[in-house]
């Protein structure tokens, strides 16, 4: 898989894949610059009126609930709908599934009626998806992690499709396969939109590859530019440079850098 | 007051306090990646159909008017009675009040049905809520500020809340009782967002500790986080790094660097 | 035609006007620090109840399709006629007209109510407001820019309005005069905003001087602070760094450094 992993960032950059993106106020500007910085192409459109003409154009489509509302979520349904029917890759990142009865409601109607190729969520997230109870506050998982990698596997066989769980160590399932990833570092807690970011990423490879290896790709690289954000801080900063430093490092990554960071097994 | 100050960054760090947000599309990302950096839990949510649930498991609220609309001011006006109700802290920041009738009646009706407990906002926009008229323009204060002390004590001891109006010093008024900071530095004036992210520090800390000493940490923060950034500045930089390095102060703080910056009277 | 863009600048930092922008969710944030850094004041209104109160009291007016709603788009229509009727210049950016039906619909109906004073786009948003067939896939240009200057002279011919196309060079036209630039840097293509931010900086500009002087300082201003971050890059830092060193150089720009930089034809 490592080569395959390296060709998508090579094919990226070739391809420059238009990644229509319905997602929230509070990230919208970080994955538009993540996905530029990897060398795709985001377009952010949530208006009913366009979204599926804007969606069957794109490569891939990114649906994200994190700042929900009646408007974006019908958009989110029409254009998923379209996506799915053209076979257009829809990555679903359901941010603070569980965290209310509307958002876990959203989020299980968006898995019944788009069928996203590729779920890339928190520990908790993932579990409540699941269908097992969780322990979910505001959007951040607070949720005992032992158990990702075969909740991962039980929603990916039940759903078909391919499931990531990103926090310490991230598992990424097809069916009975899982891959896990060893890369990140913590300071990816201590910024807003590291998940978003993630997804946007994982956008991005399967724009240019299948949903299996595009997710590993995606999450690795979220990874990866995490440790090296934090090589490259310098005396006295913090959070702020650390996550401009994350764009940097994006913008950066090649195969080769990829090859030799990923702790993939 | 300046132990109790000291010990809030602390409790911050220690219990992780979910803050829930509803606030503008433009300094939204801002105010996330602030309360991440003092250790809290931000979540943005402003769905009427969730937001009271949302509320419910906050810790404290934030309500900013930055980009109102009748949406969010509906999902305002419903998360700010549940929490009141509850006991959670509600701060609210009346981004532009004066500046449109829209605005400031809505800022009114928030007052009368919510019931913060801290107000938030520059000299033009607490005079306004104070029944004085008031220069304002646009979203930025244009008003004298000598009378900032005198306002804020008026406006606290009629609506019964703390009051902090911010500006190049800083009054925090909790009845007759009335604190300085003389905190700051001028580039905060050049980057959109330090009043929103005052607000949402000022959220953090009142998350932890009562609202009086909370509004006065939170403030001390934002002018502390401007000085460091200033100091932490390299040659060639501007107001793009300024901003980076708000965040990378904020994510520096602790209890001691706090005590020795502090300019509190 | 230098001397009127030199002192432009300089009038920007005494009278700090009120640029209103009406704008997407996506580069709200860089366009009010955009708008900060040259030393104007933004102000961020969309909600349809009090944008022509708003838009009254502004020296320029800046609206933004990148994320168009419906609601929006009332709010533009109603601000727009309002600045119009009052002689305050609007700054149309038409981000992505031409990518579905509704926006193409929405940047004409804009263009027949409102009346801009310029309007300025990417060649492919400019080739099809002009009611020639381009290319466009999201929002970013693919169509061939080598009929640029001919197309931006067409346009403002038609309309009777200062038009600006931005690329690799820059057109900017007047009714048959026509002004070319070439500053810039291809980093300006790896960030989301540069586009919107140009606009703000025109929206700016336009607020101290006539449609034609001002479009051609901002979208100016915007090149050299490419030109300018690029400079500052340090080894090692990519799209992150370079996107905050945009605002360090328009923070830092002055009538001497334009004067330097520009190139203006």
């Amino acid at each position: 898989m490592l080569s395959k992993i390296k060709a998508v960032i090579e094919k990226i950059k070739e391809q420059r894949p238009l990644v229509h993106h319905i997602t929230n106020y509070v990230t919208a500007n970080d994955s538009a610059n993540i996905t530029l910085a990897v060398g795709a192409s985001p377009v952010m459109a949530s208006e009913p009126k366009e979204v599926e003409q804007m969606a069957a154009q794109a490569a891939s489509l990114v649906l994200n609930i994190g700042t929900l509302s009646s408007l974006t979520v019908e958009a989110m349904l029409a254009a998923g709908r379209k996506a799915a029917a053209k076979g257009i890759p829809v990555i679903f990142d359901p941010v603070g599934a569980g965290a209310t009865e509307y958002r876990t409601a959203v989020a299980r109607r968006i898995l019944a009626e788009v069928k996203p190729a590729v779920i890339r969520g928190n520990m908790s997230e993932i579990t409540v998806l699941a269908g097992v109870t969780a322990d979910i506050r505001g959007v951040d998982s607070v949720a005992d992690e032992s158990n990702a990698e075969k909740i991962a596997g039980q929603l990916s066989q039940k759903l078909g499709c391919v499931v990531a769980v990103t926090g310490k160590t991230d598992f990424i399932a097809n069916g009975n396969q899982v891959r896990r990833l060893d890369n990140g570092h913590i300071m990816l807690t201590r910024v807003t939109g590291a998940g978003c970011m993630s997804s946007s990423l994982v956008g991005s490879c399967c724009a240019v590859t299948d949903a299996f290896t595009g997710a590993v790709a995606g999450v690795a690289m979220m990874g990866i530019a995490g440790e090296m954000a934090q090589q490259a801080l310098q005396p006295g900063e913090g959070t702020g440079l650390f996550r401009m430093r994350l764009f940097d490092a994006v913008s950066r990554l090649n195969g080769e850098l990829l090859g030799r960071y990923i702790r993939l097994s």
